[in-house]
């Protein structure tokens, strides 16, 4: 079969998966993040699923991971946007210990990382209660980028057993994909792709995609490129501009007065008000295609205005 | 916002489906037939779906439709692989009025049509029944192309509520959308399509493939040319190949010895046996980019094995 | 905790359970053979779920399978409303082994039984292609009087997982249980029990009645009785009333003339018309109360009619 | 039909129900409060579900409303368990109109009562952005009985659409109903209802108790008894104990030392601690069948430990 993934592309970026993890993974493409979540998370089976309550999955994506998995997601603290090992392990203690799931999002949406400590003492909490751990990782290749370590180190070395893998905000037209490192789970991920209508028949258009941007590394190129894009802005901004959270990878999070965030939208910068940090904060997100010319003119008009 | 679909792409698509139906209409990008059937039907909240039993969402779908919609396809009969409006009457005067759901499939998966009158008819005893209609259309251009009527006709006029209008198998790389006829479903439909994680926030490059599919008719010319096609090869084989169908679009099924089938896909055809209509039947399908020459050698490779 | 299922006496309806079939098992008290059939498939994370084309849960339950389960529910034949082994095996080989799920009902829809023997074969085509074996056993106590086997040799012997235990029909107000065999799966069976609404707080009143139903063999006495019954009524009529399927347990499918039927109920007997089996045919069930004179009374007036 | 609810029974109970909310209303009887919930939730077909972040819906019931509505909770906040009218507008302002959904909670799960003017002050906002609004009744008797109002006021007439109207805590085996005002939903209802598992065959086992419930006031004279049990005991407490939100109905928050609570345990009684409202706050709810002399003995130990 050639269709519906069974195509020669799609065995490639399968291949390459193997060599960038350095084990042996199964694969799902699909077309959004929700879907990479919502699916991922759904092959654990979980009745809870611990998260960040700023998660993406808890906060943008209505009920998706609730309608593939049938769990609860739970959300739990954590300062700068990431869970703290305590937190999980003082929730997890409440509930049945065996069907219980935790999502972590690599790179926060507060633009934070996980170092590769951090990442296992989480994860070691998961296991110690029988949990399974799924990635949020929309945000892998700045993260991955940022820590310069193996994609390994930040997968399953730490005890991730499922990845969402994300491309769309990094260069790809629109493909993601689950990259799955406990690959019994495949075996429940494949009808629930097929019923979500996320197994296209025509994959090899999405692969064709996924292998270009694993090709030469463009994935962490692309992501260098935007992560020193935020640092050439927060260095620009940083002695006149209140940054309120870490500068990690793509993602600033500046407090402006409200008549300055209007008076930079009037001149076309685009950007989202973000409410969970406090009042007149913005997020700034810089990308694969964002130029020094562009950094530069918002740094000026940040400080100009 | 230009993402998620608020972008000038997505909007002429709207605008051409408009000119297109000869109405006002909403439109949701997805990139697969079984997300456009499950959330189309999903948007009616049916207690149960009445469709052929022959039909895709009943048996290529998994649960896809039951997953977002809640409700059990119930399969009913009818010759030539359409619905047949005493079947559907009797079906639905079992139920309670109010959420029960009709789909219908035109071209059917038998590759038959409802002419116009026929489809009034079923969609008739749906409205007496209270019962919704959504339509599978992943043959659709197929339909209007072989019946030369106004899309409306097929549609609206005879009582669809809402299309689910296929591009993937006539010359798109991935991109389907439902049209929704009537409106007051498309606040519905608006969270299940962001639910279901079938709402991409590129979605300007799937309306780009649907705008140049629309644009100058393509998708009638490429209907046209599969049809072409497909009575080619009938008018080539059907003295000496038993045609077990009639051959009304781009589907033929063929009776055909094993060891004659097993011949003809060593030299390279490709096609599946469809134990519905019996043993030793195939199913042929011609597409928007076969080639007389490709046909020819078919009928030759036939008549000759 | 003595609320939700924690309590004394469901914990000795448990362990009356395990004498009871023999083996270690778990038990999950619920309220309708919907939500017992429903769970207890869900249970088991199904892709399909094949069942006979006559089965309850395809036929009765709407989508509560899907609902829960998210499998799709699959139709097959088998003679007598049983399920055919080698018409399931062919099913099976379609699939991908390891998520799919076998749902037998034990006595059938139809009135039959599977005997040890066959019910075997059935499991161990299930097996050999990695489904999970789920028994809809509303009649199940029918059943067992009628085959005269223990219980454990139409379940977990002869490879059941989980069977769904009739109460309601034989004499409970409104009790039912999910007995798990195959323990790991009361894991994951736990959250879908408590999400689904299922899961009472008062559950000793649920358990008091299984714990009746249970003591000094209750539930196979009653049983015995409503068979007994229904062979009362087959001896009685059955050398001039057409008896269309044969009478196994307590269930009799008759055809009978319109005006026939229409007079019998005219003198308050109340049963379905059948149309699975042909126009004119109905069902006649008997239960743990019916008594001789009322046997006797619908015999004399169907012979008179 | 008298099984599935079509008996006579369930029939006066309906005729109670319209008497008491003076107006015409159906209703569906359930075993549960989480079935109740989350079944009149899915009823309004939510993309979200706006509760109070206490709410028992949310922290309680798994994934219930979401597996049946598919909606998402979204928790919101309010001093003393109260829905705040502000943060409700403020939450729904961000979200499309036309289906999202409220939930709120009479009494709430701090055991704090809305008053009518509060209740339609929320209701009002829900209804100004197009909402539905789904009233968790688990102890609408006590809000009742201590608002001393009608109840179509803390219903309907405040704008509510459907009630999960509670009867297991306060005297019933196990039943409840969801009362039905917009009656347009009980169309919706009903397939929800039976797919679901939880519209019994007997049902009349459930109706005989909600009819003996609502007869001669026993649910409001049950309440009236709870709530003076509270009363009681705060009476009897409240110059020593610190009770750290307002006693309206038959719930009280003490905060306690550990070792007074450990020691109040051993001596038999029985409760939780409630880490919502700080450390060492526990909750003590009375009852139905609560004595004046288990009241007294309770507050004897809590002043001499």
């Amino acid at each position: 079969m050639t269709s519906y993934g069974g195509d020669a592309l799609t065995a490639r970026v399968r291949d390459r998966c193997c060599e960038l993890f350095e084990t042996e993974v199964d694969i799902f493409p699909v077309l959004t993040g929700t879907a990479a979540n919502a699916l991922s998370i759904a092959a654990t089976h979980p009745a809870a699923i611990i998260c960040h309550a700023e998660a993406h999955v808890q906060l943008e994506e209505l009920a998706a991971a609730e309608l593939f998995s049938g769990g609860k997601l739970v959300p739990a603290d954590g300062a700068n946007g990431k869970l703290n090992a305590e937190a999980v392990a003082g929730n997890l203690a409440t509930r049945p210990p065996g069907n219980q799931t935790l999502s972590v999002t690599q790179a926060t949406e507060a633009g934070t990382l996980y170092t590769v400590d951090e990442l296992r003492a989480v994860c070691a909490v998961a296991r110690a209660h029988g949990a399974a751990v799924q990635m949020d990782g929309a945000r892998f290749a700045n993260a991955v980028a940022a820590l310069g370590c193996a994609p390994a180190d930040v997968t399953w070395r730490a005890g991730v057993d499922l990845l969402a893998f994300g491309g769309t905000k990094n260069g790809t037209l629109a493909a993601e994909m689950i990259v799955v490192f406990r690959r019994e789970l495949s075996q429940v991920l494949a009808p629930l792709w097929h019923r979500s209508g996320h197994r296209l028949s025509k994959m090899r258009f999405v692969s064709a995609q996924l292998e270009a941007y694993l090709d030469n590394d463009l994935w962490l190129r692309n992501a260098r490129h935007a992560n020193a894009a935020a640092a050439r802005l927060a260095h620009a901004i940083g002695s006149r501009v209140d940054i309120v959270r870490p500068v990690e990878v793509n993602v600033l999070f500046v407090r402006l007065a409200p008549a300055r965030a209007a008076a930079l939208r009037a001149q076309g910068f685009d950007f989202y008000e973000w409410s969970l940090f406090g009042e007149d904060v913005y997020r700034l997100v810089t990308a694969f295609d964002t130029t020094d010319a562009e950094v530069d003119a918002l740094a000026a008009a940040m400080l100009s205005a």
